[in-house]
Parts: structure tokens; C-alpha cells; sequence
């Protein structure tokens, strides 16, 4: 959209100061990137629906609309329909989540349970916690509630417990309004919370009674080891967040959340002002396709598909990327994280790898301060294993390139200590 | 959903300050009522959509899935697809609004435009203007912003100018972050703002330097009378809220915002906070619907209905209703307003209402303060004109009872006065 030309114009000074804080998002114009056919996307969290069996979406769409069209037409109820959410209820158990219909609220997306949570729990200057880094779309949603973000950092087995304690002790009780975090297959980590920590995440929260929001939306994308429990199969208090863009569909934007009934129905009147109900369509739609087709083997699918594309960017990062680059190795999900040596701004070269033909998101979109730079979020969900290795072949020279002129500096910089002429520092 | 029973929790005293304004929605608790197969509903919003032809739906469902499945499936754009979009500029072409592609964003309904409308614009304590009565959904998504919401009363030509005026001159100029406004068949007074007015609103916004939001769910659906030019016709500084809710079906939740580049900028940032782009799914739906149905045909034969509706309850308001009884004479949309003495409470009775077979809304949903208690809003859009007819008639009994009483009471005072026993006051 050919927007936002204007500099000053008679509607700048007429925001709403929330809206100072809320920044573009790089998702949006990742997905415009992705669409040029000359452009590798590695830089999109986009599923590969191509694996969706279309003719079984045409009849759970023709049976919604011919058995039940006056409810799929019309509007419905602001929880969601029955039938939905007691899909979303079988889904739960098979993760060792417990959880009754009236536990539950359909959402348009996980983001809009994001949204949601923030408008009900956040006033500006609330502290909240996340991880560092996390996923944008969050710090996008929270960011329009003015909260103050505090990241714990995250190692390969996830949010950090020794400084999430030291931060919660510096904070005291009750310090943040709630920690969120993705605990399976982080975006943009990759890196899953291991089970103990689980344990103590829950621990630390409930000693100083600080709410948990839970983020899962590649759970169920698993190439190997065993199933974590989900936190909220672990504590009934925690709120879940959960979607079916990645065992369905995104472009049906449904995805619910979980939560104790007294956060349910301030969440619920959240949500009428948001849009009074959700997709009545939509949901019905989805309702038969859960009901009459085998979904499962379309998951299983698609996890062997995200696995070897896992695998395939594994392996070109191993052969490609320069000595100087570390990374994420997922279990599942759609991302891996890079991280260069801290004099590598990766937001500056980002132009330059979309020149030669390939995107990936800098990692300072992931972080609320400007943090991240020397970082990288890839994702491997998207494009095919060719293309990943390729995409990842013009990175690598990228980065090269970058790299040889910092080595040549460097050298340069030894050669002229060794001669005696250094610089004096000011 | 069995909530809220749990009167003090542990979460009492978390949520943000700007929840407190958000008042449990009216509407929802209707749609439940209206479920009730014993009970006439002439409470609820609900659009006729038995009238539309489900075939046609399943044929644009099949064909939006079978020739784009990898588009309906996916993301999209957060500011909606371009074909849909072109569909909005035909639609609006048709009423005399000039609007470009990039004009426009496709929403969740028009309500989730009045949600981002108000999150971009009001700080708390910002003063915003609206008829009175006015669109509880309005009420219900600006409430959390925490705005001061000024009600300007309306006659059977609309919001008032004069009055209008003298609260502008009052407030001064930029004194209110915007005029919120239903021209054409208000909810839920029914009345239509007359052309000459309109002119007025427009020349009063730009002296008093003040946005005006124009939200036009009803404007297609005139069953007599002149159209009149929507206020966006005439100064393209309006932001206009459409809604496909009611010419197909609000099953598909999809309405649009018009408005000016560095708004809509401003309003596609809180978009892809709320939900990171609406359902291509539905978008598409409505595209192939649009480009393959006699949809024309559709909305004449709706409009023929609701305008059949509005006789029949017309009529048995003449028929039934107390001479004490006051309503307005919509010539189109879904609603009329009726205002009775003011000693009436309408919210009290609504009990006894629903126990002989009919609901409406009490007057005060639709103002901020608890006024309008003496007021009903009926909805001559969802019950057969049989329907209508039989709940007016048991409304009218349940008001007639009412009014017994009170009569009863004043010939009392009446005669005690007579006597000259009169009560002392206190």
C-alpha cells in the first residue's frame, strides 16, 4: 500500500499515544517478499498448506453450508460453536491437557487471544515477561498496551530458570502481570523448554503469583524425541493458547485459548468488542473437516515435510555458512535461529540478500529494545528442500562477503598495530 | 457459559483499568434468547440470510477452493485481498463513494472497525461524540479505550444540528477525537439523517476540526423514500465502515474501512496486532459469490422482506401498543424505537416480557450513562410477520399491565388529593 508518504499530514498528532508504540510488522512485509518468484522466502512463517488435500476441504465446506448453512451464515455465539471447541477439547487430551467446553474460547488466530490477553491484563507501564527473543507478533499485540518487556534469555533448552528467578526476586511478587512464553519449538529460537523447567517455570510462578500464558502453536509439529507436557496439563491456571493454522489451515483463522473462568469471561467480553463472534463459516468447516477426514495422515505429512526441510537447511547451514555463524538445531516447529559474531548487523545486509535472491528476518524484530541484530530467524516451513539449500548457499555468500571485509579490517588493524601506528582513542 | 458466579478469585484484581468500562454485551445475551423456540425475538440484530441461496454459497465455497485453495487456505494480506477489495469499490461506486483499492481494508466485520477505530484514536478521557441512542456494540468497543462519550439526540430527521452545534461550540475546536455517526436507518433509533443535515455535520466537523466515522451497516437496505448521498460522498476526509453482514451473511465476519492514507496506515497496524490478517477463506467466498451469483436479485428479495417486517410491525404497534407509546417510522434497515412515559422502566419489565414470549432491548444498552430506560429498541428484521405480530401483541399486554398499574396509582393520588389527604414530603 503505497502509504504513510505523507510526513505531516493533518492526522499525525490525532493517535491515541498507545499507538506510538506500535511497530510496523516485519510479517507483513515478509509476506509481500515471499510472493516474488525470484526471492527464496526463508524469512515467513508460513505453513505448507500445498499438503492440505483441497476435495476434502470442498466437502467439509459443502457439507457445513448444506447440513447447517443457516448456522454458518449467521451470526454465532462469541465462545464459538459447541461443536468446535469440543474438537479443540479432543485435541487437548491427546496432549495430557484436561479442559471442558465452557474452558474454552475460539479465536480468529492465536494472535487475537494474544490481542485479547493484552487488552484485558496490561496497563501501560505494566511489567510483563517474555522470552529474548520471542515472537513479534506478540510484542506487536502487547506493544499497543504500553507494557515495560522484560526478556529472559533462553539456552537450548529454553527460557532460562536461574534468570527468570533472579529477575522474579528483582521484580518481587506479583512485579509482572503475567509471563508468556512458547515453550515447544520456539519462534524464533526453535529451542523447547525442557520438562524440569517446566516444573520450575510453574514453580517460580506460582511463588511469586505471577499469571503464565502459554503459547503453543507448533506443539504438535514434532520430528523427534519424546512429547513435554504442556504447562497447562501441569497447572490448570495457565492460560493456552493454541491454533489450527498449523494442523489445518491459516487462512480459516481460527485458534482458541484456555483459561481459569473468571479470566474466560473478561476475555470473552474482550473479544465481543473485538468482533462480536467469529466465523460461524469458518468454524463449521473445520468442524467437518475434523469430523470426516483423515487429518491425521494429513499432520503426519506434514510433519515428515517440515522434518526433512529441517533437515535440508541443517545440512546447507553445516556445508554454507561461515565458521563465525551458531545455531538452533529444532525438534520440530518451523524455525532455526542464527547467531553471528556482535560487529555483524544483520538488519543493514538485509537489502543486499534480498538483491541476491533470498530473505530471512533480522533478528531485532524479535526483541522490544533494538537487541538481536547480530541474528537471524530462518524458517525452513515454506520453501521446498531445494530451494532452502539454495536459499541458504546466497546467504552463506552474503555473510562472506560481509565477513572478509571485517576479517580484512581486522588484519589490516593487527598489521598496523604490529607496525605502531595505531589510532588514539578520543 | 456458566462464568462470573466466582464473586471474589484470585484474578480479581489483575485486569487492566480499561476493563472496567466494558460492560457485559446486551447482544450476546439476545442471540441466546432468540434461541428459544417459545420465545419471539424482536431483541436481536440478525440478518433474514434463509433468504440466500445456500446452492450458490457452496458453488462460490467449491470454486473459491478448487481454482485458489493455496491462497483461501494460506494468509493473506492484512489489508484484505485486491479482488474482494474491488468488490467494496463497485459496491461503493454504487452509492456515489469514490474509492480507490488502497482505500480500503477489509475487517472482521464492522465491528472489529469500530474496535481499531477507537484503539487508534482515544486516549483516556478523550471525549468522542455519537447520537444518543447509538449502536451498543459502538458503546461496547470504545468503552475500552475509556473514552467520554457525548450524546447528541436525534429527531425523526436525525442527530441533531442545532444541538450538535451548541455541544461544539462548548467543546471547542479538536475538542473530541471524533463524531461517530449512523446516517441511514440508525441502530437503534431508525431514523435517517435528511441530506441538508449532513451537509451541516460535515461543514460543523470541518469548522470544529474534527474527524467523522461514518458506519453504514444498513444503507442498502431502503425500502421507500430518496437515497441519500453517504456522508464519504461527500467530503473524503469520512472514515466509512461497510459491512457484508447484511447483503450476504455476517456468517463470513467481513466488513471494510475507508479511509484516508495515513489513517488506514495507522488502522493496518492495529489490524495485524488484532488477528495479523482476516480470513482469506471467507474473502474468497465473497468473491466468487459476488462475480458468479444474480447477488442483486438476493438483496432486492431482502429488502422486499424486511421491508415487509417493518409493515407488520408497524401495524401492530397501531393495532396493540398503548396510546402512551411513541415510535419512530424507519424507512429501511432493522429497527424502531419506541419511547414510553418516563415513569415506565422497560429494563424491569424485560423479565416478565421474556416469560410471556417476547423480548426486546431496554433503551439503556444504547447509551452510556443509564439513560433511555423508558425507551425499547424492536428488531423487525429476524421473526416472520406473524411472529411480529403475535410478540407485539403480547408486549403490548405486558406494557398495558404496567400502565393499569400506574393509572391506578395516579387516580389514587388523584382522588387522595381530592380528599385532601395528601403525604407529607419528606
Amino acid at each position: 500500500m503505497g502509504t504513510a508518504r505523507v510526513v505531516f499530514d493533518r492526522w499525525s498528532d490525532r493517535y491515541a499515544k498507545r499507538m506510538a508504540d506500535v511497530r510496523s510488522s516485519a510479517v507483513r512485509d515478509l509476506f509481500a517478499a515471499a510472493t516474488r518468484p525470484d526471492v527464496i522466502s526463508l524469512s515467513g512463517g508460513m505453513p505448507d498448506i500445498a499438503r492440505v488435500p483441497i476435495e476434502e476441504v470442498v466437502a467439509a465446506a459443502t457439507s457445513a453450508l448444506r447440513d447447517s448453512g443457516l448456522e454458518a451464515l449467521q451470526y454465532g455465539s462469541s465462545e464459538g460453536r459447541p461443536n468446535i471447541r469440543s474438537v479443540v477439547v479432543d485435541l487437548m487430551a491427546e496432549v495430557g491437557v484436561r479442559a471442558k467446553l465452557d474452558d474454552i474460547v475460539i479465536t480468529a488466530g492465536a494472535q487475537q487471544g494474544l490481542d485479547l490477553l493484552g487488552k484485558i491484563f496490561i496497563d501501560p507501564g505494566d511489567t510483563i515477561i517474555t522470552e529474548g527473543p520471542t515472537y513479534l507478533g506478540a510484542l506487536q499485540a502487547f506493544s499497543a498496551y504500553q507494557p515495560n518487556v522484560v526478556c529472559i534469555p533462553m539456552d537450548d533448552d529454553g527460557m532460562r530458570m536461574d534468570l527468570l528467578a533472579e529477575e522474579l526476586k528483582r521484580l518481587g511478587p506479583r512485579g509482572a502481570k503475567f509471563i508468556y512464553t512458547i515453550p515447544n519449538f520456539q519462534n524464533p529460537a526453535g529451542v523447547t523448554l525442557k520438562p524440569s523447567r517446566r516444573r520450575e517455570l510453574l514453580d517460580l510462578a506460582r511463588e511469586y503469583d505471577i499469571p503464565v500464558i502459554e503459547d503453543d502453536p507448533y506443539g504438535r509439529l514434532r520430528f523427534e524425541g519424546g512429547h513435554a507436557l504442556p504447562l497447562r496439563a501441569l497447572d490448570e491456571e495457565v492460560i493456552y493458547l493454541g491454533t489450527f493454522s498449523k494442523i489445518l489451515a491459516p487462512g480459516l483463522r481460527l485458534g482458541w485459548v484456555i483459561a481459569p473462568k473468571p479470566v474466560l469471561a473478561k476475555f470473552l467480553l474482550a473479544k465481543q468488542a473485538a468482533d462480536l463472534c467469529g466465523s460461524a463459516y469458518a468454524q463449521l468447516t473445520a468442524e467437518r473437516y475434523f469430523a470426516d477426514t483423515r487429518w491425521r495422515k494429513v499432520l503426519q505429512d506434514l510433519i515428515r515435510g517440515y522434518s526433512e526441510r529441517r533437515d535440508a537447511m541443517i545440512e546447507a547451514l553445516e556445508e554454507y555458512f561461515p565458521v563465525e555463524a551458531h545455531w538452533t538445531v529444532p525438534a520440530g516447529g518451523f524455525f532455526i535461529w542464527v547467531e553471528m559474531p556482535s560487529f555483524l548487523d544483520l538488519k543493514s545486509i538485509l537489502a543486499e540478500a534480498v538483491e541476491r535472491g533470498v530473505t530471512y528476518v533480522p533478528g531485532d524484530a524479535f526483541y522490544p529494545d533494538g537487541r538481536g541484530r547480530n541474528c537471524m530467524r530462518l524458517g525452513f516451513c515454506f520453501a521446498k528442500p531445494d530451494d532452502i539449500r539454495e536459499g541458504i548457499r546466497r546467504l552463506a555468500e552474503v555473510l562472506e562477503d560481509r565477513l572478509e571485509l571485517y576479517r580484512a579490517f581486522a588484519d589490516a588493524g593487527a598489521l598496523s598495530a604490529a607496525a605502531g601506528i595505531t589510532e588514539e582513542r578520543g
